[in-house]
């Protein structure tokens, strides 16, 4: 490329800042400038939650790599890339190949030229209409540097300890559990009738709100906030659902979500897609070639569905950066289709799922197998060994994977990283069950769960498991309908912990060879264990001996999403 | 299948009864045996390091699974399985499908046919020849649950309190951290001039023996055990090396690799390859189609040199079960090539690896490309955040991965099992780079270690960065060469830790482009910091002022396994 080349970044968060850094590399004398607005650049905005809860204790440990602190005399003299804060870039003049500036302090506007333009202007936060909103203190959502930082100090200096959060996301649920640590009292409140209903099937979302809720995090669901009181000085006092219902909030943070920050992409007649963002190919340049965008103001395409999608994902932004820095500097560097991979934690517990959900399976015709799968993460003689529950959604056709969804105290991220992979290189169920994983008592079983899930789904596939879900059983027992819930556990087991009904009998697997005959051969029987692999060699046991109506249920007790 | 087919496995640990369990699944009415010439059957052979350690107390949990013993009784009422202890098979009549059994209590032979046979008789501890080895006590091999419980037993009935190990593979590695754990003194001696030769890169068994040593375990390469010396009442006093240096040892642990055990394979005429193991197709039947054979008795395909090998993997030898059960009931089950992948825990370190090494790159003839690349395993603000070392090892011709070696107290499992599952599914380098992986701060960094160590190797596949061994530059060091080893870090940090040699310079990144031009421009300059990554800029800062003879060292100071 041409060496005095002069590039222009918009935004010095993930994607710009990568850019630059990769750029500054591959085209050692180019002109590098990047614009940010605010006074940060180059922050860990996924550190937000950890920042805010005080795990992270001084903010600049959230803008320092490896030591330094990274701002515009770092940028400057370790990456010779000129970075300038507190200015805004209010115009793109495409025909002029130049910038309109507002130095934000100052108040002058400047022009700046460019030869090639990258626009890395992420996301807004959504901000719903709420009667109150804009008149009371207190009321934060999840932006920058600066906004968390006001909102640890709003909670310090003025002492709230109750905190309302509107929308159950993922950053809903990382800013509940983060603040929960932090000593508050937090309510969750979501229009739709479950968390994190993008993201996770319905039993999945059930069981982390079952968690959340053990852990002390009130949820609402089906519930919006309509309108915020505040007290005498401004400060926020209570929110009023519209269920009328008055939650006391020293603080509401608003999660709806992000809506890619386009406005000045759209000015300029840049092209953006039906998802709202901006539209880019597969090397990240936009509807004018000279000018690229990456992060949350772009659309990406799901690897699964071939659909445009917007994903919120640091992981990403920082892929694109190279991408566009690579492809700026000459090579045909691409950024592909992705999964959609998400990952958070929930105090000990992990919460993470790829590709698309049964839900969306079903919506988009898949002819699909879906498995839940419970299963410790280690040997059972192993100390310190946690469960984890993994549901699989693939393909009946192509036998691929479509989608994971793995939740637990145990080692989940692992294990979605072996999904992840396997989807992006599209790997069947069948390649899979035979995978060569790293096994050594502490770190895993001797079959992955991972492979012993895919072992479920081909059992399915092929005919040899049938399984209902969780939800269905539900569904069954309060329809009241008539059919046998078979618990072969132990009795111990059963003592310890069981469903209560009426449908529900007991008959521990080591006796279902004897006793199994006298069960009535005329009703449907769904048999149940602890992670369901007894209950499904129950089910093998049951249809020797001629039974016809047999499954079993999937994911067993463990993955039950209902108080027991 | 015929459904009273009678199947009978030889041999009751992790391949024989797997196959036994899936069969009973698959094939209800199925006759089906095990023969097993132990007290035991299904232990977990691979938790006996954790079971000698005393971090798993009693042994009974290693073959209790989910809360049931194991044993012969469970196998009947549960599985449906005849399992028959302390019975020897002596013969394979091929021709009239019958076994000679002997039971080992009686002493009696008898005859029991079979229609399908299953030979899973596992591997032999090799025992070398060592004078005075059969006279004394207190000489023990990792064998089966007999050999173990009487290990531990006469550590804690003698007060044994110093262990000479021989033998430096993972089974010894894993077994003088165990050993060490329950406070034992432990010396490993071990005949070659490094540690896990066969598993790792010179380097990188360098760092492993320099992290055993760290933490007290004695290392004595390129000496063997001459022999063995007892006290008045036979047991082990001490050994002394070929060295002629005497060892004290109340005990003298040999861990020399196993042979796999194919004498009734070989018997009967059954193919046995070079490497010494049993012969399979791919859905593991053995020359007679009417035998199958799998675990550590039979030989794999390495996925990557498509050579014949013997793996001691209890996972792969429950993957094989089931690949031998689901054949027999009449798939087209296939166990694949695999790529002999390895981990083990030391201490609070994790040493993984997969594929192959470079030094077989380079043996086999491969155009390849190697990186060293360490970093944190999570992003630096987080709390806990733990090193990692990546080694990978890519085709120039394919971009293809051929092998990872991963170390250190970080998440390298995690990490270990992305790479087997790319190398399995053939991905390229390029493809890893945009991988679309499970990132918040809890579980890694934005830019994965993997994809950061895949990005490294790209930049070396298209020339942009050139890296140099640690061995390469400790040995020109030695060598006295003229060259400049360029310490790039800040004065803090090199003050801290940094290696003394007259060669070694220190100029910070940031006075980089200012004050480099004072660097002598006709010697080799080889750029270095703590993880590679600033080095890598401080070449390609070089580079644009035109010096030429310039690289960094791979891996950084992290990744120097010579003491500093």
């Amino acid at each position: 490329m041409d060496r005095n080349r002069k590039i222009v970044i918009i935004g010095g968060n993930a994607c710009g800042m990568k850019t630059a850094a990769r750029l500054r590399r591959r085209a050692p004398s180019a002109d590098i400038t990047v614009y940010e607005k605010g006074t940060f650049v180059s922050y860990g905005s996924c550190g937000f939650p950890y920042y805010a809860s005080g795990a992270v204790k001084d903010y600049r440990s959230l803008i320092g790599g490896a030591g330094a602190i990274r701002d515009a005399a770092y940028f400057a003299s370790v990456k010779g890339v000129r970075v300038i804060t507190g200015h805004q870039v209010v115009a793109i003049d495409r025909k002029n190949k130049q910038l309109q500036v507002l130095d934000m302090q100052q108040g002058e506007k400047k022009k700046c030229p460019y030869d090639t333009l990258v626009i890395a202007t992420g996301g807004i936060p959504a901000r719903p209409e709420i009667d109150g909103l804009d008149r009371a203190a207190g009321i934060f959502t999840v932006t920058g540097m600066d906004e968390i930082m006001a909102l640890r100090t709003y909670v310090e200096t003025n002492e709230v300890k109750e905190v309302v959060i509107t929308g159950g996301g993922f950053i809903g649920v990382e800013m509940a559990e983060a603040l929960k640590e932090k000593g508050l009292a937090i309510t969750l409140v979501k229009k739709s009738d479950k968390i994190l209903p993008a993201l996770f099937d319905e039993e999945m979302s059930l069981l982390i709100a079952k968690y959340l809720q053990e852990r002390g995090v009130k949820i609402l669901v089906g519930s919006d906030i309509a309108r915020v009181v505040s007290d005498d000085s401004g400060k926020l006092k209570h929110v009023v659902t519209d269920r009328n219902e008055t939650l006391p909030a020293g603080l509401l943070l608003i999660t709806k979500g992000f809506v890619p920050n386009t406005e000045l992409a759209r000015k300029a007649g840049i092209t953006c897609g039906e998802s709202g963002a901006i539209e880019v190919n597969a090397h990240m340049q936009t509807s004018d070639p000279d000018i690229y965008a990456g992060g949350d103001c772009v659309e990406c395409t799901h690897l699964v569905t071939g659909q445009k999608v917007t994903l919120t994902l640091g992981s990403l932004a920082n892929l694109q950066g190279r991408v566009i820095a690579d492809h700026i500097a000459g090579d045909e560097a691409v950024f592909p289709p992705v999964p959609a991979t998400t990952i958070f934690k929930i105090f000990d517990h992990t919460a993470c799922r790829t590709g698309i959900t049964e839900k969306e399976a079903r919506e988009n015709g898949y002819d699909y197998v879906s498995v839940i799968v419970p299963g410790a993460d280690k040997p059972a003689f192993y100390p310190g060994t946690r469960p984890i529950i993994t549901k699989l959604i693939a393909d009946r056709q192509t036998r691929k994977l479509l989608g994971a969804q793995i939740l637990g105290p145990g080692d989940a991220a692992k294990r979605m990283e072996i999904v992840a992979t396997a989807i992006t290189c599209g790997a069947t169920v069948d390649q899979l069950s035979t995978l060569n994983l790293a096994y050594s008592p502490p770190y895993s079983p001797p079959i992955d769960n991972i492979i012993n899930a895919v072992n479920t789904v081909i059992n399915k596939m092929n005919g040899l498991a049938e399984g209902v879900s969780p939800l269905t059983v539900k569904q069954k027992f309060d329809r009241g309908e008539d059919f046998i819930y078979l618990d072969v556990r132990s009795r111990a087991e059963y003592k310890r912990m069981r469903i209560d009904h009426s449908n529900v009998m007991l008959l521990p697997l080591g006796n279902l060879r004897k006793a199994g005959k006298q069960l009535p051969r005329d009703k449907e029987i769904i048999v149940s264990c602890m992670v369901s692999l007894r209950a499904y060699e129950g089910c093998l046991i049951l249809k020797a001996m001629g039974f016809e109506n047999v499954k079993f249920m999937d994911g067993g007790l463990l993955a039950w999403p209902y108080p027991l």
